[in-house]
């Protein structure tokens, strides 16, 4: 082999690179007037996109040309201005460059010895998150790909300090209100679903105190060993938050983990009409973050505190022979001995460079921004005839429905169902539907820091145009 | 707010974007001219990058200096082309700059309705990967953060096809060469120590077949349930590759699942010398292969396949209520059903760029060179004096080590270890030691197709010098 098979040379890397930094300023700045939902069946993509082999190479611009025309257009951005749907990831430029220099540098973060310099990065931006949330100086943690890998990693610890050897009679407690990540954990790390205990959440979609101690001392009579609560903190239908401090004494009381599920709401610590509610998140066991989420960086990476490091090193450490070489000492740290990754990318970078940029201020402007918007929907609503609130904006969510009069609830259900429908094939904005008290909702979570008033006022005009639509079309 | 806090202008994100670009090709076309080795203590770290959490901004020219002088200098590049530890990551740029763009959309690559788009191109290179192995058409999986992850998706997968309920009884074989994911995988899916059988390794580093049946036979007697072996191609200290035909034979006279871990060396299935070890591969239950590694991709990407893509569906699906806009029908895939991530990345792309544009053809050559790369260095230990070959290039891995006449085995241990320390820090080459046989070796693995026969030849003649320098040193 005379030369590197998988080169480029200078000139067209620099090139190609430029061409794509181009693209994606214009894609950026081009966004808000581009449509929200673009998708496609697969019986059509097949036609599009060539599904052999493709033994020989080709230019890397008609490669790119077939990128843009087949598959970039049928993408649905979630970081597009009016992407309500789940939770959107409106991410910055800075952390998109970030990762491209972690990328292009191709750094493995998991061995001190291999890349001391990200190592002391990750340690350096978990700590922020750790004075953030106010853990105390023995807490530590680590980025991982989202907040699901984070709830298993968390929920695998709780396992090994609160139940070793005890698993088959352990019990968990979480809302209704809970990610189904959680469950998905669970099954994962063993448990079968009679040792999950589902508690309903109140009328404001916060977990059931008085049934959670009835489950918890219920559990204990029958010989089972209650050991893992996990507390909401944006739960993903509502953005409710659960009463941490009460779910904290209760943990402490019955000595279980307490484990709080972040990756939606945490990020309100931030905001100070909101962040009271999150006054005891400090003392608890593991809090789940999502960096790609609120917090503004693209996908994908989530994080995990736990209140005391060592209990994580302990828990996933691995020693064996040939990575004998990179044992640490004194605080040097290996991050591939804090979770279940050994080759680990470098995601801390987009963290701790928009956090530079920006500032810390700039981020809690921008969560506060989500708040507004989330409080100026609800206010919307509460002015429309024939449309009501389901829940409020608690943080930064709002669920909602159109009701007109004189119709039967199954026909309330689908007619929301269809208003989504229509409003999402219009391009204009992406808001999906969930269920909550029985009843078929849409669902909106306004956290771009990009949005307007005007759009948030123009969305619901268009929502109330269709809905209007609907109707007519079903008397007619 | 007037205006998001997060952005910066069109001008501004150009020239950024432009200046990572140069700063990139720069360091790809210098990185044979740089030290290997770049490493510093937390000591000095903390000297040179401020901790406290940054409440304003700053210009990102002052942050992405200050990235340069105190973090990017502090990193071994494992994509150097003398970067031998481990297992390199020699990344290519198209690679790179498919990242870029799949995190500059910002692509969530979990459901279809949101990214029809993604998802075929993640089904389609994926299967470029079931027609390399050689698996049935109902074959499937996904891509994930590595190899890790991949292992514990497939222990998972296993264990719920294999055990329902029967977890406390379930016995997993492997040999005493599996990579400690394995292990860590089965601990947090809940299997304790002594469930986890690890199979001796004969004198080629592959598993003990006669071993395997003996403790398989004696666990089934033992009222114990048999279900997974875990076979490796491409085992982490040699690179060898466990005889996958009898496994096979094995695993179907016992009912187990078999699980082959590639993530080293499932590449050697693009070379014609080695292939034939590897015929039988298309009949396992799932494989492991590892992008990131002798794929050329930049960290983080891991691929699965398993033989019956439905089974994968079943164990890992998702059907909360605020997901039920998102169900599929058809052909369509939603990614988050295939395994633990639900935000999952658009790590596809990168593989399906860099295929489309330097071709197939143009991989195998590049993991024939890794091939050619490990026999030259065999055969140049071969002619040396006072060397010897611990293990031989079975795939991409060498062991051998400085065997100076009338030393204990104690000071040999101690001189390899010496050796590595020293070519490390001289900054010419990254060369680890494992333990093989109870001896300490030195372990090289040249897979970057960057790597010359000169560059292999100056190693070894450095390698030379410094042992005998150390030994000389020690006389005076």
């Amino acid at each position: 082999m005379e030369q590197n098979p998988l080169q480029l040379d200078k000139r067209e890397m620099r090139k190609l690179g430029y061409q794509i930094i181009d693209q994606l300023v214009e894609h950026y700045s081009q966004l808000p007037n581009k449509s929200v939902f673009n998708s496609s069946s697969p019986e059509q993509l097949q036609l599009l996109l060539e599904e052999s082999i493709p033994y020989e190479g080709s230019n890397y611009e008609i490669v790119l040309d077939q990128l843009n025309k087949n598959v970039l257009n049928h993408i649905t951005f979630s970081s597009h201005p009016r992407f309500f749907a789940f939770v959107p990831s409106p991410s910055n430029f800075i952390g998109v460059v970030a990762d491209l220099l972690a990328k292009g540098y191709n750094i493995f973060n998991g061995a001190w010895h291999e890349s001391a310099g990200a190592a002391q990065i990750e340690k350096i931006t978990i700590d922020w998150f750790r004075q953030i949330f106010g853990m105390p100086i023995t807490a530590g943690g680590l980025f991982l790909s989202g907040g699901s890998m984070a709830n298993l990693t968390a929920s695998f610890l709780a396992k090994e300090i609160k139940l070793s050897n005890e698993e088959k009679h352990g019990t968990i407690y979480y809302s209704d209100q809970t990610h189904s990540s959680v469950f998905r954990a669970l099954r994962m790390l063993g448990f079968q679903e009679r040792q999950i205990r589902i508690i309903r959440s109140d009328h404001q979609f916060e977990i059931n105190l008085e049934h959670l101690v009835q489950m918890i001392e219920k559990d204990k009579k029958d010989g089972m060993k209650p050991f893992l609560i996990v507390g909401n903190v944006g739960s993903t239908n509502t953005g409710s938050i659960d009463p941490i401090c009460d779910l904290l004494q209760i943990s402490k009381y019955y000595d279980l983990w307490l484990h709080v599920d972040g990756a939606i709401g945490a990020a309100t610590i931030l905001d100070d009409r909101i962040k009271h509610r999150l006054k005891s998140i400090g003392q608890v066991d593991s809090i789940t973050f999502d960096p790609h989420k609120w917090w503004f960086q693209p996908y994908g990476i989530g994080g995990l505190l736990v209140k005391n490091i060592t209990q994580l090193e302990k828990t996933f450490q691995l020693l064996p022979e040939y990575l004998d070489d990179s044992k640490t000492k004194g605080r040097e740290i290996n991050f591939y001995n804090y979770g279940p990754e050994l080759s680990r990318p470098f995601r801390a970078l987009k963290v701790w460079f928009s956090f530079q940029v920006f500032g810390l201020n700039a981020f809690k402007e921008a969560v506060q921004h989500g708040v507004n918007m989330a409080r100026y929907c609800q206010q919307i609503v509460d002015n429309m005839p024939q449309w009501e609130i389901v829940s409020p904006a608690y943080t930064c969510i709002i669920n909602f429905r159109y009701v007109p009069q004189g119709m039967t609830e199954a026909a309330i259900n689908h007619i929301n169902k269809q208003i989504s429908q229509r409003i999402i094939e219009s391009g204009w904005a992406m808001i999906r539907t969930t269920t909550l008290k029985c009843q078929r909702v849409l669902r909106l979570c306004p956290i771009n820091p990009r949005v307007t008033r005007e759009e948030i006022e123009l969305t619901f005009h268009k929502l109330d145009k269709i809905a209007k639509d609907i109707c007519k079309s079903n008397i007619d």
